[in-house]
């Protein structure tokens, strides 16, 4: 749980609240993160207001490396980004979350030491911190409403960290022990449900009955079923046709 | 502020605190989304601490849809994503918050009615309302810690939504007022150096001179300097010159 090789550390600077530190460090291990440090805490270290609130992310809080000032937290780093809402007077690549994280990701890769500012809750961070930061990140707000608190801020950076650094796959279907239906499965429904439908009258008038059928098959092929879906569509349309027969006897 | 046409709608099924109903309205509302109905609230509606802590955003809260049960939340929606941490037994596709937003967009786009529903506080959502769901949405947390509350939950997914429906340029630079130095500025500030620290002795060894040259000529292309820097580098050299001038009288 110490600071890791291989990730960014993220620095809170002259945070205000420990229940904001705390939060942080509950959204950084969300995402897998546990490099911390903390410069100059207003209400000082250790804060049992922070530690109730990482419940279990406390962990990050006690191996986090605390600074007097941000030159101390940045003394072994070699590239800095800093995170801010508004535009600085101050020139400076600016960065998505997104880029940001691929961008740190390959410098890690190749060896930097990598540090995240996040600046005090009210204020943010102050030009002059900013002036020690190599880039700044600006998350994409709605500028009507650009009101991000210091958690939320590190929870979407260490979010994007993570999309950089996971391959999660965008896309799958829970399958829940169940198996897709093959072809000559849905075939066999199709079948069935056309030939009981038949005797049932369904396909009324005559010369609609072709279009109606490719509606029907059309239905199935849609569908995506699953050999169970396939057993309970057979075994609804014999349970109707067994009521009928209970019923015409 | 009413639920907008071309936005997904957002649903809180049985949501248990004020403050973070309050706290998810901030959420959306920082990404630029609106539209948001409430299922069933514990603590009944409307709600005195929603709104304390909904702030700039309670107007969310006044135009929310106040709906007795999920199925009257999602009458008039022909697709909706439940956001689930655990895996349910349920064959259904599972999708990353960005893949989920990015197709929600495009359905919005082909006329769909989208919603996206998040779970009471403590126990998620139940297996009942997500069978009501076309698909699942799921936040690639860390596997050791996956404890996203409800705004945190809303809020990624409100920033995936304005993620895939605004184009943000990834990586930029704020100038600040400021231009970038043009190629013969450049050239003038390295041979106005080249020649002061000849004058100054500074190129010694005579042997190794070519090579420093070279790596002073290097430093100043790589670094992107603005006219205005040239010119406080200028200025630093004309100083340093005035200084040893003034101690030689």
């Amino acid at each position: 749980m110490a600071e890791q090789i291989g990730q960014p550390t993220f620095v809170l600077v002259r945070p205000q609240m420990g229940e904001n530190i705390g939060a942080a460090a509950r959204a950084m291990w969300n995402f897998g993160l546990s490099g911390m440090r903390i410069v100059a805490p207003r209400d000082g270290w250790p804060n049992p207001a922070a530690m109730a609130l990482a419940s279990g992310a406390g962990r990050l809080l006690d191996a986090a490396m605390l600074c007097d000032d941000l030159a101390g937290a940045l003394a072994d780093r070699t590239y800095t980004y800093a995170t801010t809402a508004r535009s600085r007077d101050l020139t400076k690549p600016v960065l998505t979350p997104e880029a940001a994280m691929a961008e740190a990701r390959d410098r890690i890769a190749a060896g930097e030491r990598v540090a995240v500012l996040f600046g005090p809750e009210r204020a943010g961070l102050e030009n002059e911190d900013i002036a020690r930061a190599n880039a700044i990140v600006s998350v994409p707000v709605n500028p009507d409403f650009p009101s991000l608190n210091l958690a939320q801020c590190v929870l979407l950076t260490a979010y994007e960290w993570r999309r950089a650094t996971n391959e999660t796959v965008a896309r799958t279907v829970e399958m829940a022990g169940a198996d897709w239906a093959e072809g000559h499965e849905i075939e066999h429904l199709a079948r069935h449900y056309e030939e009981r439908l038949e005797e049932a009258g369904f396909f009324f008038p005559e010369h609609k009955a072709p279009a109606m059928k490719v509606n029907l098959r059309n239905l199935w092929s849609r569908m995506p079923l699953t050999r169970v879906d396939v057993q309970m569509l057979h075994g609804i349309l014999r349970q109707m046709v067994r009521w009928k027969e209970r019923d015409g006897k």
